[in-house]
């Protein structure tokens, strides 16, 4: 099924106190070797016919991202489900 | 900087209330052509020497995602930022 993925981040000037959270809780892992940790959205956008990248935009513009605090990107996703790495 | 990125998704078979309220928004937007959409989580770690991925996916499976309910998978990512293709 063609499917389009928009990754919408914080700006990086924009402070990320999700992020925060989970980079001060690393230490007690016994992870020392991470220097920031930001958390965004993916969004996966699933199209009856061709995945179309200038609607998925206006659609990231208007409905998924705030772009004053946000950035987003939006590409083609190959077919494979996020999970598939997953251990 | 070198950076892993985790992308968190929830299992196909796990209802996506966000992301269906979304779907039914956009018929507003005049997008009659959208079958689905899937809201998770995209998390960047910024590691201070080398991206060490299995310490990303350890780190994903403890705190980031809920493996009853969610599927990551975990890359290493190119060094542009996410907004980078942001119009």
């Amino acid at each position: 099924m063609p499917r389009v993925v928009v990754d919408v981040m914080l700006k990086p000037e924009i402070l990320d106190p999700q992020g925060q959270a989970v980079a001060n809780a690393l230490p007690r892992l016994g992870v020392t070797d991470v220097s920031s940790v930001r958390i965004g959205r993916r969004i996966e956008i699933e199209f009856t016919g061709q995945p179309d990248l200038d609607r998925a935009r206006e659609i990231a513009d208007k409905l998924l991202a705030n772009p004053v605090i946000e950035d987003f990107s939006v590409r083609v996703a190959d077919a494979g489900h996020a999970g598939e790495s997953n251990p």
